[in-house]
């Protein structure tokens, strides 16, 4: 009985911790293509394979973009005083995640696959990742608006020259009908929708 | 007496085309360091020695910032319905210059050393190098802060992660006064000062 107890207790915690939530692997944080090549190949691209990322090349962008570098927290990209106010929230087929870099975790947000709404154009739909930058306006003093634009940037560069080097096409979208997809991803009053940037391997 | 004349036409020529324009040699497009390694380098550091960086080494960090990368004249980082309202002005002890990536070449403004003005802090006076990126609104459509904001974003990180490729300090700089650059730097009225970024030697 002890023991059909603690199993059920087990399931129930390892159920509720860990739900639908993705544990990536480590990143790699050696290697890809040398910078200027990376730099002379980057572009923006539209069109999209629906062939999935490996959990590995997630884990490799996803840190590319905003992950912890160095000590006290800090990440590849910069912030307005530090203040982090940039979450990468995911979308993927499986549904909506946030990135939890310190956990080097996704955690699932919702099951719906809501990539459609990250977008006008068509090609949002059909890429596999879609990563959606919102900004918690509750962590920024001053010029919020300005400050989660100038931050977004920073965060989507890195994702440009993640993709350069790893063959990847991607492209930052502004054409967003933002109020849409805030609801659709339950986002709190504080929270702000500023780009996307759909990301997948060139069609075939 | 014709060669006298000549000589004294050929000088002002010279003088008003060239002027105190800077020729830059090409950029180099192959190697620095693997992107993954300049993402886990990448850091704000806001310490300089006045050690100069040589013609090579500013035109691969101008060009590595925004410089043209493909056909179309396309750049390195993308800008909003590639508006490329971005410009990247470059302040040295010898003057105030705009990149004109097209000809990879720094175009004189003015001869006065304006360091001081781009910034609030006195570091800013010490690196060899201070970048503005300025918009100018005119060639914006639609949402015009936010745009140079995130458009000015994608610029900077590809300054940061040069400067962690090649062993440089930067760091990234909203606390400004803008009216005050705007005005040392003879702005227009449709052109506003966005952020500024030092670069330089760390100190030795």
């Amino acid at each position: 009985m002890r023991k059909r107890t603690t199993f059920v207790i087990c399931a129930f915690l390892s159920l509720s911790v860990f739900g639908g939530d993705l544990q990536l692997p480590a990143p790699r944080k050696t290697g890809g293509m040398p910078l200027r090549e990376a730099l002379a190949a980057r572009q923006s691209a539209r069109a999209f394979s629906d062939q999935f990322l490996d959990n590995q090349l997630l884990s490799d962008l996803l840190w590319a973009a905003c992950g912890i570098n160095r000590d006290g927290g800090k990440r590849t990209a910069p912030s307005a005083r530090n203040s982090q106010e940039i979450d990468l929230y995911v979308a993927l087929p499986t549904g909506l995640y946030l990135y939890d870099a310190a956990a080097n975790r996704l955690i699932q947000k919702m099951t719906a696959d809501i990539r459609e709404k990250t977008g006008v154009q068509p090609f949002t739909q059909k890429a596999p990742v879609n990563l959606i930058y919102v900004a918690d306006y509750d962590r920024l003093r001053g010029e919020k608006e300005f400050y989660s634009a100038t931050d977004t940037g920073f965060i989507s560069q890195n994702v440009y020259l993640f993709c350069a080097s790893e063959g990847l096409n991607t492209v930052v979208l502004g054409w967003v009908e933002k109020e849409d997809l805030h609801k659709a991803m339950k986002l709190t009053p504080s929270q702000h929708v500023i780009l996307t940037q759909p990301v997948g391997f060139p069609p075939k």
